[in-house]
């Protein structure tokens, strides 16, 4: 691991790849293998031809070796990895997606794997290991030097998804005192510099960071500037126990390249870097994606059948439930609706366009808790917002309603009817939408998660109820 | 813009702030200032107290006043803007919000504009002036170099969201036969260097990128080591053409930290940096999210109920046109539903179910689209994936129906009804959620757009239609 800023044992040498503009949508663009390769790579494993394998794979970035283990299917990886595991280093296994990493582990010689272990940086060892059963776990740790070993082991201790977690251990650090000169020559001087490193740390005697001091602004200054007199405005410390989501909104929000990660007594344990922050950001973002829609985050384009079916399930059966509260609402009116069957044909357009507008007011409330624009400060004026759309909106739909009630159905009455269950509806909507993910926030739930659930409920719900009450009371 | 690195006229300190744990759900955490703060600085606004207004703002970061200024009512924000916009520099005017920006421009005194562009890096001032209408474009332009200004207009006349539109035209570059030392040499000679840079990019005569080496090497190694001997193996230059995000996605995937942007005859003009990156992918990231639930990208916290509604009504009426369409579908059945008016409370339950899974598989294959996971390539395999997982879930639920009609509604035949029309609405479900957003990708429109209503018709009518006729001819 301490290895850093020493070349690959496999000299991959990325050709200087002009990233072009993408003219077809779907992309068979520049940003992995073209279908060719692909294609030479699948006869390859077929064919059994290691050393062909090894000569297409070697141009490749281990990001898209990593993408493209993933993406064979389960018998040819397995054919992939007898042939080609001794080639799998510290770069392409830090890429492997955790739904098969335990898979291609498995699949290492040992010493294959120390080696690809050794190389690593020790957040990218943690990310490793942390999803790994106990055995798979004690042999990468046993492959790991005592330092090392006992880093992975420190940021292990740290809760997931934790800042703890996110860090690497390998930190460059200055004391206060210390000139741009001797920067310069400690940094020459050590050989086990990490692979990336954007500022140089000051720490007291105690090791609590102090400030930080970018590479930029070293190599620019005059070797007799004191360290101390050219540190950075933006200098923040993360707690380890802070959550990776918020680390990765801070990064963004105060544009960190990195930042010093510091214990319960403040004292320095880590550095955390942009590109750990970005892919945090990717994740959680995708993580909201897929919870509004019901999706497990778990799910992979690789998965089969059953397993996608078995992911998706739960939040079926759930809706079963629910639709079954609406067909419970419905059925009450059943003598209303025997006399005027085409109420039946409506009842859905209410239902659904509140369901619409609910979702709308849900998906602008989440992301504004995500980006902490919706507080407790404004929550009222947001709810009041969000009110005074529904009824504007309500307002207009309600008139379209009228119009097209009175002109296509050639009754006023259910135009009347269809419009003010709709006004009723759309205020739930907007109500539901904001306050249902507010109060899942404040209990600490994610409120991605099962808002849209209740929400929708309540917008069917109330559609059915509004607009089968009304026309009870107005047109029976 | 060229006085990079140097302090600013307002000597903003960030205090060393450590980001602890958010405990409270709703945050009010410490990557903003504390209300206590925010009312003390409500009062001076109210106040007219410019003398106090300063000494609260002074502490805090450009992001989190930048935030503030957003985050005030309106007319507040024009009495805030008569009292401090003296104070607004660069830092923050490349922080606020695109939709006040124009609003901060217009308030602001020409020479405080211009000193607020100058001391501003090219990309910044092209992302502030962008989105202005001509006559404060012109009056930011008038108020830079001569120098920048071409950088400027270099970056306005590629497209909207392309690489060149992000870059800085600011780049630290290097003839590729110089060593370390020479390298060390230029830079403390240099006063106009950008506020971050991490990369040295060497460059041939011809103005063309070859190569990059790390700050961080370039302090490690030796004077007299040739710059050509420790590039990175992870160089790859950007068109300046290419889409934004498309850009965003390989920063993330190569772990890029800054690439050099070249022109169509693959001379250098600018770099991106990857906090930029990062900000693109969480721009995409809300827009997808927000499309999705069919809300405009330009929707924010702070709009009133009218700008609100109006967003959102577009989409509301065409919901109510393909809600009608349902309307036709169920009206065709009358007469069923006039026999046995049990099946108007039955029917939203396959509907709404369809509506769920169709989501799903929607969401999934969105996400794919934009991670290049699902491709031409693969295609094929994931459409027979969902319809499998579509056909498992349809059984799976249809079986709950018939228990349920048997032993809930003491009938066999409604719940086989039930059952057979969920099955034939999964797949329905399954196949839109990839075939629909697959279709517009191919036609090179976002996937996130429009789906969402193809599908959830497709699965409304689906489920109405087949539930309906299956017990017209089932249960009549």
């Amino acid at each position: 691991m301490l290895s850093a800023g020493q070349t690959h044992p496999r000299d991959r040498k990325t050709q200087m790849s002009n990233i072009r503009e993408a003219d077809t949508p779907i992309q068979d663009d520049e940003f992995k293998p073209s279908q060719d390769v692909i294609d030479q790579i699948t006869q390859a494993i077929d064919d059994g031809d290691s050393a062909a394998l090894d000569m297409l794979l070697e141009p490749l970035h281990a990001a898209d070796v990593a993408d493209l283990i993933e993406q064979l299917n389960p018998a040819r990886r397995r054919t992939f990895l007898g042939l080609y595991s001794g080639e799998i280093d510290g770069e392409i296994l830090s890429e492997i997606d955790e739904s098969i990493r335990e898979e291609v582990v498995d699949a290492l010689p040992h010493e294959v794997l120390a080696e690809a272990v050794r190389e690593m940086d020790s957040d990218d060892v943690v990310d490793l290991i942390e999803d790994l059963e106990e055995p798979e776990q004690q042999a990468v740790l046993a492959a790991l030097d005592d330092s090392d070993r006992a880093a992975v082991e420190q940021s292990l201790n740290y809760p997931e998804h934790s800042a703890g977690r996110l860090m690497q251990s390998e930190t460059v650090t200055a004391p206060e005192h210390w000139t741009v000169g001797d920067a310069i020559a400690f940094l020459r001087s050590e050989d086990w510099l990490p692979d990336q490193f954007y500022h140089v740390i000051l720490v007291d005697p105690r090791m609590h960071p102090t400030g930080y001091v970018t590479l930029g602004k070293i190599l620019s200054s005059r070797p007799q500037v004191p360290l101390r007199e050219i540190t950075e405005d933006s200098f923040r410390t993360i707690s380890a126990r802070q959550d990776e989501g918020d680390v990765a909104y801070a990064f963004n929000k105060y544009h960190l390249i990195s930042a010093p990660v510091v214990d319960d007594s403040d004292r320095l344990v880590g550095v955390i870097t942009i590109d750990d922050a970005m892919s945090v950001l990717d994740e959680e973002h995708e993580e909201d994606f897929l919870r509004m829609a019901r999706v497990s985050d778990e799910s992979h384009v690789s998965d089969g059948p059953f397993e996608t079916a078995r992911q998706r399930l739960p939040w079926l059966i759930i809706n079963l439930f629910t639709a079954s509260i609406s067909a419970l609402v419905i059925s009450r009116f059943e003598a209303t609706l025997s006399t005027l069957v085409i109420l039946a044909a409506l009842m859905p357009i209410v239902a659904s366009t509140g369901g619409i507008a609910g979702t709308q007011s849900l998906a602008v409330a989440v992301r504004a808790l995500a980006t902490r624009e919706l507080t407790s400060a404004n929550a009222r004026r947001v709810v009041f917002r969000e009110l005074g759309a529904g009824l504007l909106n309500g307002i207009g739909l309600a008139t379209i309603l009228c119009l097209a009630g009175t002109f296509l159905l050639g009754s006023f009455q259910i135009g009347l009817v269809l419009g003010m269950a709709m006004i009723a509806n759309q205020i739930v909507a907007a109500m539901g939408g904001v306050l249902v993910p507010l109060s899942l926030s404040r209990l600490g739930l994610d409120p991605a998660l099962a808002s849209g659930t209740f929400v929708t409920t309540m917008t069917d719900d109330m559609g059915f109820f509004a607009f089968l009450g009304l026309a009870s009371w107005i047109l029976m």
